[in-house]
């Protein structure tokens, strides 16, 4: 008998009929000899529906009377599969966030998990309960005020809670059949993969991904939970996401998958003195309003001014107000002028056999350069490389990445027999 | 300064626009200087909402699964009047119905208060804020569970929150102008009742009155609490529900008002030998289902045969199982009959002047006999005269009864200038 923790998201809760699909591969779970904790997000387009109604009675509503709002939307959807569940004979109960004893930080809106207190839960599954609980909702521990978790929320939730339980396995539905080596709509030869490690998934999901979040991947991490990723529309076998162990990894394919992201948009800094403290100034007022930046590159200086360029990335949203602030400081910072470019994309090639193979990197940029794709800036870490090109090309650089490294669901897959690490 | 609680229902919250219009009034009772606590009902249409798709996903759905989707109602009406509050540059907080110390016993769907805990309540009024309070809902003290309160739950929370925080006042607003002497759309000549004392609300409640529900009216009675019954689409004062105190009441006139109700079907057993022993047997066997029953007649036994009928109302929705029982008893009781009658209404004449004045049951009867309406059962309280038509009659019997006690907005209301009691 296993413990599982199983995450139903809104596109699998759509509708009544869905909650009643829903509900008998539960039971299915259940009847099959395994305890079950189910993590729902609200209905369909519920969250959308209620965003709706605070824009009209408040322009900037404040953020816990949001959380208020939106912590009903779980709410009805985690009583109704509730129900759903026990017109099939079974016994169930839901719980909210903080009935689970999820406790987060203080941050509305976007709090995280400090805490797992699962007293109620284990208590309800020690008496054979099939337990529901609220996605993407806590309670702060310093406040006692209700909190969310943000956006992919619920998925975090279920691992934290997974966690918390020590359950065997988090089972993440989704609308699709698992974790792709890239997005299928760009990549039409993209496949399912079967595997992969934690390290991998959290640089594809940092890079743009977007079926898990961030923050679920560290999470299940942390404490060595291995996700099973699936569609709830099918019975296939997903994508596990495990922590890869000592000796593991023989045969496994260099490259993990492609990502990309259309998220962020590029800052350009023209004709600044190069000379010590200037970029820091830069990113210091740039983190003084709240902006992650995400990828630098400061051009050699050229010619006997000792001027340079520098270009970074940030989100979209927050590139006006990047603008604004170094606008205010252009004497300060003594540069010519200012551009931001919204037309740019991101690819991100990750895998962990990136270590023991250093030819990946070439064979990015040569492939590219074939392809008569322009790399705008170029980032690495240990496991991922990153090129920025144009908007308009983006598609055409996954695609072409994507072939040359073997990854086209017909082709070959680049493996490495080594020793793993 | 006084501390005020508002309520306002699921009419006056019906969409966007009606928030706002009462987020305005409760920023003009908190700029007049006043501490406000308003308890809020789900919004318009949304427990029918929610009980159409809980009946989608089950028939019979889990009481306390139930109570966790409905309260999803009134978490949304609260976060929604609070943020128009805030925009309107006031601060608001809400709160849950658990949040607001609502302790209630265990009965899911109809659960009753027990205490009330109003602790967060209170120290949000002291640092200033608005306070919106979920109605209808509370958590149970035995199992830590969500429960609601049942129909016209909301007003009850207002109420007994208006107890606990020892308010000046709770005002309920509603749809209407107040209190009527009968239902203006039966009466059109039915006026405004400005006053109206505890006691005689109660039994107008208890004889079909919809505006306000009966345990919100104990509650009142029990706290000795002003209640101001009003409209949210109008600033006319509206009636004031008090406790009659010594010396009050010269002046007032006899009758408060004429409610009727047609919830109720008449059971007849016809043919029962009138033997010690044996109404007991009926009525016992009648409790042992869990129905409660109103109004009861024996006729005098005829005859040398001594056998006798029995009449009595229960609620329409109990009337199948009534008979069921009784049938299925009709040997061991030796009745001849049972019949059942949904045909029939109930008129209720109410007012604490009955007390000092006997002729209220005659004029009663005599005003129903000159319009040729037929009695079939007749009851009676220190304070009221309920009296079953046949459900045809019955509005006429409420048009002819209001105007022989000169309540007609335009005739003379019978007064009586006595010391009260």
């Amino acid at each position: 008998m296993s413990l599982v923790v199983q995450k139903y998201g809104g596109s699998s809760l759509a509708d009544a009929e869905s909650i009643k699909r829903v509900a008998r591969r539960i039971v299915d779970t259940k009847k099959a000899g395994n305890d079950v904790v189910v993590v729902v997000s609200a209905m369909g387009d519920t969250t959308d529906e209620l965003l709706d109604l605070a824009a009209e009675v408040s322009p900037a509503p404040p953020s816990r009377e949001m959380d208020m709002l939106l912590t009903a939307g779980e709410r009805m959807s985690m009583a109704l599969v509730s129900m759903a569940i026990s017109n099939l004979g079974h016994s169930a109960r839901s719980y909210t966030g903080s009935q689970a004893g999820v406790i987060t930080d203080a941050q509305h809106g976007k709090a995280r998990i400090i805490d797992v207190t699962p007293g109620r839960i284990t208590e309800a599954i020690g008496e054979g309960h099939i337990v529901i609980v609220a996605g993407f909702q806590g309670v702060s521990q310093a406040t006692n005020e209700i909190t969310t978790l943000g956006r992919g929320g619920s998925d975090t939730t279920a691992v934290a809670l997974a966690a918390g339980i020590k359950a065997d396995v988090c089972e993440i539905y989704t609308d699709v059949d698992g974790i792709f080596t890239a997005d299928p709509r760009i990549v039409p030869t993209a496949h399912k993969i079967d595997r992969i490690t934690n390290e991998e998934m959290q640089e594809l999901a940092a890079s743009g991904a977007k079926v898990l979040m961030l923050r679920c991947v560290e999470y299940a991490r942390r404490f060595d939970l291995p996700i099973h990723v699936r569609s709830s529309f099918s019975h296939h076998e997903g994508t596990w996401v495990v922590n890869q162990k000592e000796g593991d990894s023989v045969e496994d394919p260099i490259i993990a998958g492609v990502a990309h992201d259309r998220s962020e948009g590029k800052i350009t800094i023209v004709g600044i003195p190069d000379s010590p403290g200037r970029a820091a100034a830069v990113f210091k007022a740039i983190a003084g309003v709240g902006i992650n930046v995400d990828m630098i590159v400061q051009n050699v200086s050229a010619g006997t001014e000792k001027k340079t360029d520098i270009s970074f990335t940030v989100p979209k949203e927050d590139a006006g107000r990047g603008v604004e602030v170094l606008k205010a400081m252009q004497d300060e910072l003594g540069f010519e002028q200012l551009q931001y470019d919204d037309q740019v994309g991101k690819l991100s090639l990750v895998g962990s056999g990136m270590r023991s193979n250093p030819g990946v990197s070439a064979t990015l940029f040569q492939s590219l350069a074939d392809a008569g794709i322009n790399i705008e800036m170029i980032s690495t870490s240990e496991i991922r490389v990153s090129v920025v090109t144009s908007d308009d090309e983006l598609d055409e650089a996954v695609r072409v990445v994507h072939s040359a490294f073997g990854l086209d669901a017909d082709g070959e897959a680049v493996v490495y027999g080594g020793t793993g690490r």
